[in-house]
């Protein structure tokens, strides 16, 4: 399909247009407008009700400026950023690894002199005006803002929502009832400084995202809802093998899928996907390649569908090891560990400090008591090789003499085990998912286009038309729009033009039915029901109109898309 | 009430904390724990209803970042600003007007010089340390960013939502089909670079604002529904007056409100009050003085509610006159102007210019015609005092003699008048309403804590219990959690502790009703909905659960807080 023709569309039809075009746009800047507003808002809502409502996981919402610390601790101070390299002729930038496509099979790895010198040896100039290139620079993809005035601190506009729920896993847990596996999400904007956006909402300077953190025990990956979908079947692409279908079980028993809780959030995905209406015939799971995964990752799936930029990155679903909690805990001294209680408590053998009361009761005489119980505080390694140590009792020192202790082995009873939980994050991209929501459901009959939404996620449920615009039809048609407002479905009255063109109107912007107030409600009440997919019409009594139009929207799904998952 | 136990409350039970502790902190930023997304969730939603569902406003989602025109444009890269002073000594920075407070009457219109020799009059010390100020400096409270690559643009994290509803008037006027007046509303954050923020949520460098932007002609600013609630009672304080309730027709009739569509909106602001659960007895509407309100408002409101920290303003509701949009237009040069068709086409007189054929004729032969076409699309000022002009008709450029035409007036028929919108605005900060909300529900028995939150804001609307977590008690529950969940009920599974401890952990967190599965309900299906506001029991069928929920979630209201507006 053309996408110029369905971005057209969007912005005759007000789903979205370029941010700030009355001053000359703001590249990778987007404004949804009335109908992408409430498509996105819809999509958010769906998956809020999947990861919230049903699987349980707890929402938090934290700020998208956050301190130096946080980015320090992540990595991405250090480590996300792009080279580029900026024409000295007309001063645009360009990212250098993309200008050096088809001569290095990983231009990104290499360091700025190296991708430096293989520009300059294939001879690239700049794309838009032939000028010379200046020398690759590496540059940092975070927007950054000083905070406060005076000596202000560095802020940063989050590259991703993850790093407000691993430093919060503290409070996620004890909500949770420190129990594991305990899920957060987040919905909300992201921010990534491209030196070079293109490719309208699929590469955005500011997009919103959709992450949840599973906090799991490292051995046990699995989830308690695994079991009910283990024989549903997933379009998977293994890396080096090819695209099949594949239950989940399948996958995790011949380790195609490293755990069942990656399988699980896989599926899930898969299910959102088609709750929300892609196209299942267009739609894979593409492993990373062992050499496409962060280092820490242990396994990453792309959910990815095909749209007409090919294949694109929707959703990443990556076990992520102890990594993320692990830096926040090293850099913040923060205990950021789970506890599980033994079944029983088990004995461990330690090393303590152990006072000899017979040497000490010579010394110390009736302070004895209270300068062992100090005493017997002290670790090990404060006391070893030491000749004599100090020992605070109220407001007195004693020195107390190596021959007043010793180090000896001692067993206690332990009640369980503390450690740092592995995360599992499916991270869900809007804005891609929007557009290719868009795309899937575009549907061209000569010059008639209809989208073919699903009706769980159509920005508009119901238009609702007086047939003329006088006797009292069009005051009957506003009471109905009214009534469906009240009940929570979104309606749109139109008055203007013929019915067909009205139809038409609402067809080329996904709503799934139509409401036609004519002659005929004036003496029985009744209304005409027209469906979006089947244009069939039927009449409906009046007060029964909010149920109906709830009917269809639940009965709405794209017929041409090839059914369910 | 003591607004720490309040916070304190808030961060043990996870509605909120302040961000980034495990840092240090960050002085201006809170999260938001799964309780207080799911309150802040559903006071927007709530919001959304009124304001898209049921008054037709158009929600737009536009960027937080802007490019620099925009607040070139809006005034506020050079007038959002404060003043500010470090302490030399422990290096602390402080509001130089707050320092200032009681000895002038409005210090913050003061220059630098003028603030900072009050200050050296006053002896005025820092108040942390007793250190030596710096003179005092203008500080911009925008977040600036620099966007790009190599020679970026400035960028700034917005301070309203409402600028990217007037650089969209166009679309916004286009979509609502050339009709005023038209409303757009923006749900989101905003950020401003506080020198000093104390006082948890009122006072946030990151925040979340509901505005409404709706634009009129300057001459009619009536709302359709405004007839049907001009005999409600607003309490009102009059600038200059004292509070007093008066109906909507009253305050316009009186010139007390300016107009009717502010009528409108104020009393919509407190309609959304009452709805979300705010005590009718501690709110009132405050008029703006002369000298407070921006040189450009007629009229401006503050919605204000009684706290712990004082009246605190929760909503502004302002008439803005032509200001923004006008500020836009001269700025960008796009024609952000309404059009309105004159009922029937009115008569102009203008100056044209005018081809003597007489003349021309003999001139240009056969040419006359095309020539004369081009010059009378001339203005008169291109042809006034001139003695020849130059018309170009296909490649030929002709020299035409002053002879050739005349300057004469002609009358012509003007369909309507175009005109820069009028814009009223009600802002409504969203963290302050939250604070408020939990501050107006908190009721305290002895040390019995009872959230009396209404049950349409309620993060969790029904706790569900198994009497005890075994006899296959808990699985029945569990499913009774999901039906619930699936049916879009927000319920909380607790099986931990005795059932009064339950009830209470569910009354402190503000759920309007408990649903308990006993030894009965395994032999005849009932279970025990109890309500929090009344304590009363009663036993509902398992299959009407979902049903009996909802209802008592639709009733449950603040019986405490003296019933509705």
């Amino acid at each position: 399909m053309d996408s110029q023709e369905l971005l057209s569309l969007c912005r005759r039809r007000g789903f979205l247009w370029p941010a700030y075009d009355i001053y000359g746009g703001f590249a990778g800047f987007y404004d949804y407008g009335p109908l992408g507003a409430a498509l996105k808002s819809n999509i958010e809502e769906h998956w809020r009700r999947l990861y919230v409502h049903e699987e349980g996981f707890q929402e938090l919402v934290c700020p998208l400026i956050a301190p130096e610390p946080v980015f320090e601790a992540s990595g991405h101070l250090d480590a996300f950023a792009d080279m580029y390299v900026e024409c000295e002729g007309c001063g645009e930038t360009h990212r250098a690894d993309h200008l050096a496509a088809g001569m290095h099979d990983n231009p990104a790895s290499l360091s700025e002199e190296e991708l430096g010198k293989l520009l300059g040896d294939n001879g690239v100039k700049c794309p838009s005006c032939g000028g010379a290139l200046t020398p690759p620079r590496r540059f940092n993809l975070m927007f950054k803002t000083p905070v406060g005035a005076g000596s202000a601190k560095p802020g940063y506009l989050r590259p991703e929502t993850a790093q407000g729920m691993f430093v919060n896993f503290s409070q996620v847990y004890r909500y949770g009832r420190e129990k594991l596996p305990v899920g957060a999400v987040q919905i909300g904007r992201a921010f990534r400084n491209e030196i070079s956006p293109r490719q309208g909402l699929l590469r955005l300077r500011e997009f919103s995202l959709m992450e949840a953190e599973v906090f799991f025990h490292p051995e046990r990956k699995t989830w308690p809802r695994y079991d009910r979908v283990k024989d549903e079947k997933l379009p998977l692409l293994p890396d080096g093998g090819s695209v099949g279908e594949m239950s989940l079980s399948d996958a995790v028993g011949k380790g195609v899928i490293a755990n069942e809780a990656l399988a699980y959030f896989i599926w899930l995905t898969l299910r959102f996907a088609s709750e929300i209406g892609l196209d299942r015939r267009r739609v894979r799971f593409r492993q990373h390649a062992r050499d496409e995964m962060a280092h820490y990752a242990s396994d990453c799936w792309d959910f990815e569908a095909e749209t007409g930029y090919g294949w694109v990155e929707l959703v990443g679903v990556a076990d992520r090891g102890c990594y993320d909690v692990q830096a926040h805990l090293r850099h913040s001294g923060a205990d950021l560990t789970a506890f599980e209680p033994f079944d029983e408590p088990r004995e461990a053998t330690e090393e303590v400090v152990r006072p000899r009361f017979d040497v000490m009761g010579k010394l110390f005489k009736g302070r004895t008591k209270a300068i062992a119980e100090e005493l017997s505080k002290l670790s090990p390694e404060e006391v070893r090789g030491t000749e004599e140590v100090g020992v605070v009792v109220g407001d007195e020192v004693f020195k107390v003499p190596s021959s007043c202790f010793e180090v000896a082995s001692a067993t206690r009873k332990v009640a369980g085990e503390k450690f740092v939980p592995h995360v599992i994050e499916p991270a869900y991209g809007v804005d891609r998912i929007l557009y290719c929501l868009l795309e899937h459901a575009y549907r061209k009959d000569g010059d008639y286009v209809t989208l073919s939404l699903k009706g769980s996620v159509a920005p508009i449920k119901a238009g609702v038309f007086p047939l003329m615009a006088r006797d009292g039809l069009d005051g009957v048609a506003m009471e109905i729009r009214e009534t469906l407002a009240v009940a929570g479905i979104a309606a749109y009255f139109d008055d203007a033009g013929s019915i067909g063109r009205r139809y038409a109107r609402m067809d080329e912007v996904g709503t799934p039915c139509c409401v036609t107030i004519d002659y005929q409600t004036k003496e029985d009440g009744t209304v005409t029901l027209r469906d979006r997919d089947t244009k069939e019409q039927k009449r409906v009594e009046g007060e029964r109109v909010a149920a109906a139009v709830a009917e269809a929207v639940a009965r709405s799904s794209p017929a041409a898309s090839g059914g369910g998952m």
